[in-house]
């Protein structure tokens, strides 16, 4: 936690002092072992990130006097697309790509998603909200990001990606692409991530068909936790 | 697993046929279902790569006839330094490392190195070859990295790092740098990545006065397992 992300219910009424007892106050007091007059960084969610000086310890909270004057940094202005990985590997990956700076997941399906992955709790809106802000917390950042889960993928496709690509760069990873991922793109791109084991030739077809561009990234195969900070840097 | 790692004992005496029974006989059983005269991806260990075809399937064992003909990918011209991470991060980091073709990783120690990590089961010869082996096999790679453990830093910075580091572009990634991380190199780069908290001042002096210069990648901190690839996609 390299920022506390405060809320504005933390907020005493009216006032600039918040009180946490919840699990920023655990992190604060056991890990970085904060002492009275401290001063930790924090950020409003959505908001502006400053400072906290710390100015009450009891045993079951904290109380800081907060600060806040500088932005956030700046939005990843892209867009992932993601077939939905084990649960495992959801918790790391949202963790990841918020960190990064990644403003709208979609988490889609695909032949090669066990069915079974949807049921996972990690899908649960507290679970993903929990990643999501330990990502900001972990990459000092304050703008939530929006999730939305696509259950299937041909309606999906034909009606929900027509309106995300547009005025985007659209391009979805694929190891058998004869294209190259392109770098350093000045502009807004729209990433498609396959499941492990890829998409199948259908889910490909589909995709190009709507205007999305088969890439390669070179001969590895890199799982998806590492595909997407290596594709996501190389595309600033 | 995109492609089984072959050892020269796997191979029935002077002949081009391999007999599995361990991990890869089950993986290849339970995940891939094959059958007889599939063709599986194959590669001898810092061999060639090629294709097995399956000729016996037994319950304890399997068979293949195997052609080996395409050299591996080539390896990432990056030497990695990375401060001892927590031992659950460690084996993603291994695998994540060597799926993308690194072959030089030391682990060393820092201050903000928990010394209970040094004691990991983890970092057992074993473990640690394991992972680097799930990293060849998800990259589709024959060429195994080498790994070096150094549980003292000054003595690793004063005596090892400047052979390491010479005629390569040595950098540390560092938060407070000023200088942002080079993209593109032409040539070969010596990375170096810091503990959870980074590097305390003295020891980023040491490294500077070993010519290692300190470089940020943006505001946001990102973890381990993301600034990796993130950072390597960046110099290639």
């Amino acid at each position: 936690m390299n920022l506390i992300l405060l809320f504005s219910n933390d907020f005493l009424d009216g006032s600039t002092r918040v009180r946490l007892s919840d699990r920023r106050f655990l992190h604060a007091k056991t890990i970085h072992q904060v002492k009275l007059e401290d001063s930790l960084q924090v950020g409003l969610l959505n908001g502006k990130m400053g400072t906290g000086i710390v100015t009450k310890i009891e045993d079951t909270f904290m109380e800081m006097d907060v600060t806040l004057e500088t932005p956030p940094p700046p939005p990843l202005p892209v867009t992932v697309i993601l077939a939905l990985p084990r649960p495992k590997v959801i918790k790391r990956v949202m963790i990841a790509m918020t960190s990064m700076g990644v403003k709208k997941i979609f988490l889609i399906n695909a032949y090669r998603v066990e069915k079974s992955f949807w049921q996972s709790p990690v899908l649960s809106k507290e679970s993903l909200d929990l990643h999501c802000l330990l990502g900001l917390e972990q990459a000092k950042d304050t703008l939530f990001p929006e999730i939305t889960l696509a259950r299937y993928f041909k309606p999906f496709v034909e009606d929900t990606l027509p309106e995300i690509i547009k005025d985007t760069l659209s391009i979805v990873a694929h190891p058998k692409a004869n294209t190259p991922c392109p770098a350093h793109v000045n502009g807004p791109v729209t990433l498609v991530i396959g499941p492990e084991g890829g998409f199948i030739p259908y889910e490909i077809e589909k995709l190009i068909s709507c205007g999305v561009k088969p890439v390669h990234i070179g001969p590895r195969i890199l799982r998806v936790e590492t595909a997407l900070p290596f594709i996501l840097s190389r595309l600033m």
